[in-house]
């Protein structure tokens, strides 16, 4: 399911494992991977695509609608982690993204795939929609397929 | 992929949501689902199987190898979701479960499927090793299939 | 500074502890304490103030400005703590809270003392401005002094 | 309470607010900055005290026993917080340290004190044990008196 991608197609960004993330038994308790895997499409938005959630997230936003992880290797307090994330489809209103994580010793810790939708946050703030993405967001997230 | 289950062979139990699960859209951020989930494993294993984590995770642990979640529905503060978990497939040591979270308006807000492995943490507290479901378990497990 | 409350001039609630709240240590991580402190709030203004955060929170907010806590005893997977908040100062449009989170065994998890400011979410929704309480709020309100 | 240090006499470190620190008034959600204060202590200890969290919390650690916060000024997503650390007292096997948080406008978002213990964690990992820090702790420590 997940190609290993070239790395100059891939955003990336290191993330170090903290004693907030780690439980009982040592190792990143799994929901916090996840909020470490939100920090990284939410660093792509920004520093990428340009298109900063500080910015974004009053009118409109990207939540997450499909999630596949596989959890491969342990991670433990100290570790540096190597996030990678790329495009494997883009659609009209929503885009496939790959991801993985990468321990220092090259071994995968985790890797999965995320499916985000572009919406708009209707004016009483209680309903959103899909909305298309506009030419130039296509060509910026083009370049990480 | 996830079937709908007989509630009578299902794990069941109610969460509300909270002002600390929603973001700034005023929807749950979907890592705290997450932690929701990790918590009706964590029920299952106390008040069905009969293993409280608290006894459990000095010697063993079960860790998450494998999820895939489907959001389907947003939450929002003030409702409260009925959390419903079964096995699909047991194995010598591992489990895939399904899962769903159900609203008041008997909307699907997510469904997926996740795989727990039955682990023995080693002496050193360093490493952990996949160990074989005892007879016992494997029949209270095998209720909720 | 904290003083023994009739429990009866009390709100009170009880939360276990799980997993997902500690730390390596086996010990409540202490700002999952102060979530807790924050779902006792919580409950306090829905079912005792019946103002829910979930009608509130569009164009009010109850932010806490200072916050004083002493951390007595650790609390592990499985205790049941009963969490105890009572009112020490009543103000135009503030309120001082004291609280105390207690084992089964009776001894003082935590105690101390919060203050949250009532406030009015500007149009904006970037600025916030401090607003009295109702008489009827501080009615209410006054029953837990 | 809390004195304004100079600079050179505390660690700094800075901390961008992420979408997942934020609540539904767009605003830091208040036990999130004490996750980012307790990665502030973190920090100190591996960089500039040389005891890493993933080498002492096998044996030793150094739970918060006291802690008092001003919210001063609220952050919201995007912002830059330089996160300010240094100590106000060091006892036998204590530490009171002072901290500051302060935005890109220089306006203090929170300040406070904080509390920690040396503890050593018994055989039995159930019991943990006040410990007099070594001399060179102390000449370490004392460089951010």
């Amino acid at each position: 399911m997940v190609k290993n991608k070239n790395m100059n197609q891939s955003f990336i960004k290191n993330e170090k494992i903290r004693f907030k993330h780690i439980d009982y038994a040592g190792i990143v308790f799994y929901p916090r991977f996840l909020e470490m895997l939100n920090d990284l499409v939410e660093d792509w938005f920004e520093e990428a695509l340009e298109r900063p959630f500080s910015k974004m997230h009053e009118t409109n936003g990207i939540p997450t609608v499909d999630l596949k992880v596989q959890f491969k290797n342990a991670a433990r307090i100290g570790e540096v982690l190597t996030k990678q994330l790329w495009v494997n489809q883009l659609k009209t209103s929503s885009i496939i993204c790959g991801f993985k994580f990468i321990n220092q010793k090259e071994q995968t810790v985790l890797e999965g795939e995320v499916t985000l939708v572009n919406v708009k946050i209707q004016e009483d703030r209680q309903s959103i929609k899909a909305e298309a993405f506009s030419e130039e967001m296509k060509n910026k997230i083009s370049k990480y397929i």
